[in-house]
C-alpha cells in the first residue's frame, strides 16, 4: 500500500509559515495585497475566487475581488490590470482563467507586471524558471505545490525518470521545468502521444494532468512509483475524483496523492505563500 | 544507409531567401544592423565572431564587432549592451558566450532588449516559445536550424518520440520546446540521466548535444531513427567530429546530420535570417 501524500496536512503546515511571514511584514507596517480579477459568471471560477478570497482574508491580506462583466473588452481588461500594476497597495494580481472567448488569455497574462504575477504565468517568469534562474521569481502554484510534496516526504528526484502527462502553461510546462531543474530525466506526454502506457510504466515519478476521470489505471504504473494526480474530475455519480484510479493504483505505487485532499489544497496554499513572497521581494527592492 | 541531412545545401537555400528579404528592406531604405560583442581573447570565440562578421557583410548588413577587454566589468558590459538597445542603426545584438568568469551570462542576457535578441536567449523570448506564443519572437538559432531540416526533408514530428540529450539554454531547452510545440512526445536527458541507452533506443527523433566525441554509437539508436548531431568535437587525431559515431550510426538511421556540414552551417544561417526578421518586425512596429 502506498504512502498517501496528505495535501491538507502539508498545506496547513505551509500556511503556518506563511502566517509567520505575514506577521513579520505586519511588524514593518506592510500588508500583502492580492487582487483577483474574475470576468463573467462561470460557476466553477466563482467558487475558486471565493475560496481564494476567504483564504486571503484569513491570512490577513488586503484582498480585492474585481468581478467584471462578461462583455468587457480585452483592452478594457488590460487597462484594469495596468492600474493594479502601479497600485502600491497591490502586490499580486491574479486573473482567473479561462477568460471569455473574445479575450486572448496570453495578451492579458503579458499585461500583468512580472513582479506582481501571482500565478507565475508571465512568459518572463516562465523563461527564468526554464533557465533555472527563478530566484525571486514567481512560479506556477500547482507545480510548486507538487515540489513541496517531494521535499516534505524526502522523495528523491535526481536521476529519476519523470513523466508529466499534459503540457499546459499552468501545470505541465512549469512542472517539467521544475523536474529538469531537480535533475530528473523528464518526458512531456500529451494528447498526441502514442503508446502512453509504455512510457508511464517506466516512470519513477508520474504527474497526471489530463482532466479525465480515472484515466491512469494500475496497469499504467510502475511498481513503487510516485503518482501525483492533478485531476479534479467528476465520476458517473458526479463525485469528485482524480485522473488516477486511486483505489487500484494505491496498491502498486509507493506514494500517491488522493483527490480530494492532495494537490488541490496545495495550489491555493502556494498562491498565498507566493503573494507574501512577492510582497517581501518588492519591499526589499523599495528598501 | 541513411539519408544525409545536408546542412550546407539547406543553409545556402535559406541564405538566398534571406538575401531577397534584405533586398526588400533595402528598397525601403532599411539596412539590418547586427552587433556582435566579444569579451576577451578566446580563440574559438574569435573564430566564430569573424565568421559571423564575414557572413553579415556578405548579406549586406550593417555589421559591428565590439571587441572588449577581458577586464571589463559586468556593469560596463551591460552599459554597452544598453547603448545598442537604443541605437536605431542596430536591430540585433549578440553577446558571444561564454563570458569571463567574473561576468554573469544571465545578467548580460537579461540586459539585451528582447526585441534585439539575436540569439533568442532572453527569458521573455524563451518563455514565449515554451508557451507556443513565439509569433514575432526570436528563437535560439541552433534548434530553429534543426527544425528547418525536419521541414525541408518532410520528417514528421507529430506523435513521434523525441529524445534531446542536453539541457542547455542554447540548444536543449529551446529544442525540447520546439518539438513539444510540434506535437512530439519529448524527453530531456542530461548528465544525471540513468540508463540513457534504453531511452535513446526508443527515440524516433534523437538530438544529441553533449560535447563528447562519438558519444552515441549504433547500439544506442533505433533502426530508422532521425539522428541530429549538434556536437563539434575533436577526435584523437584532432579532427572535427560530432557527438555521434557517424560511420556506424549512418548504417542504422533513416536520416542523419554529418559533422561538419550538418547543424553547424545552419546555426549561422539562422542567425542571419533572424537578424533580418528582427529588422522587419521593428520596422513594422515603427510604421
Amino acid at each position: 500500500m502506498a504512502t498517501i501524500l496528505d495535501g491538507k496536512a502539508l498545506a496547513a503546515e505551509i500556511d503556518k509559515n506563511t502566517m509567520l511571514e505575514v506577521q513579520k511584514l505586519s511588524d514593518r507596517g506592510i500588508t500583502p495585497g492580492l487582487v483577483v480579477i474574475l470576468v463573467g459568471h462561470d460557476e466553477a471560477s466563482q467558487l475558486y475566487v471565493r475560496n481564494k478570497e476567504r483564504r486571503a482574508k484569513k491570512m490577513g491580506f488586503h484582498s480585492v475581488i474585481r468581478n467584471l462583466p462578461e462583455t468587457i473588452t480585452e483592452t478594457e481588461l488590460i487597462q484594469i490590470v495596468q492600474k493594479y500594476n502601479t497600485d502600491p497597495t497591490i502586490n499580486a494580481i491574479l486573473v482567473q482563467l479561462p477568460l471569455p472567448a473574445h479575450i486572448n488569455d496570453f495578451h492579458v497574462t503579458m499585461a500583468i507586471s512580472p513582479q506582481k504575477d501571482a500565478d507565475g504565468f508571465h512568459p518572463l517568469n516562465l523563461g527564468k524558471l526554464i533557465l533555472n534562474q527563478a530566484n525571486q521569481t514567481p512560479v506556477a502554484c500547482t507545480p510548486s505545490g507538487i515540489m513541496e510534496f517531494f521535499k516534505a516526504y524526502n522523495i528523491p528526484l535526481d536521476g529519476k525518470r519523470a513523466v508529466v502527462i499534459g503540457r499546459s502553461a499552468i501545470v505541465g510546462k512549469p512542472m517539467a521545468a521544475l523536474l529538469v531543474n531537480a535533475n530528473a530525466t523528464v518526458t512531456v506526454a500529451h494528447s498526441h502521444t502514442t503508446n502512453l502506457s509504455e512510457l508511464t510504466r517506466k516512470a519513477d515519478i508520474l504527474v497526471v494532468a489530463v482532466g479525465i476521470a480515472h484515466f491512469i489505471k494500475a496497469d499504467d504504473v510502475k511498481p513503487g512509483a510516485v503518482v501525483i494526480d492533478v485531476g479534479m474530475d467528476r465520476d458517473v455519480q458526479h463525485k469528485l475524483v482524480g485522473d488516477v484510479d486511486f483505489k487500484e493504483v494505491e496498491k502498486k505505487a509507493a506514494y500517491i496523492t488522493p483527490v480530494p485532499r492532495g494537490v488541490g489544497p496545495m495550489t491555493i496554499t502556494m498562491l498565498m505563500a507566493q503573494t507574501v513572497s512577492l510582497t517581501k521581494w518588492s519591499s526589499e527592492q523599495d528598501g
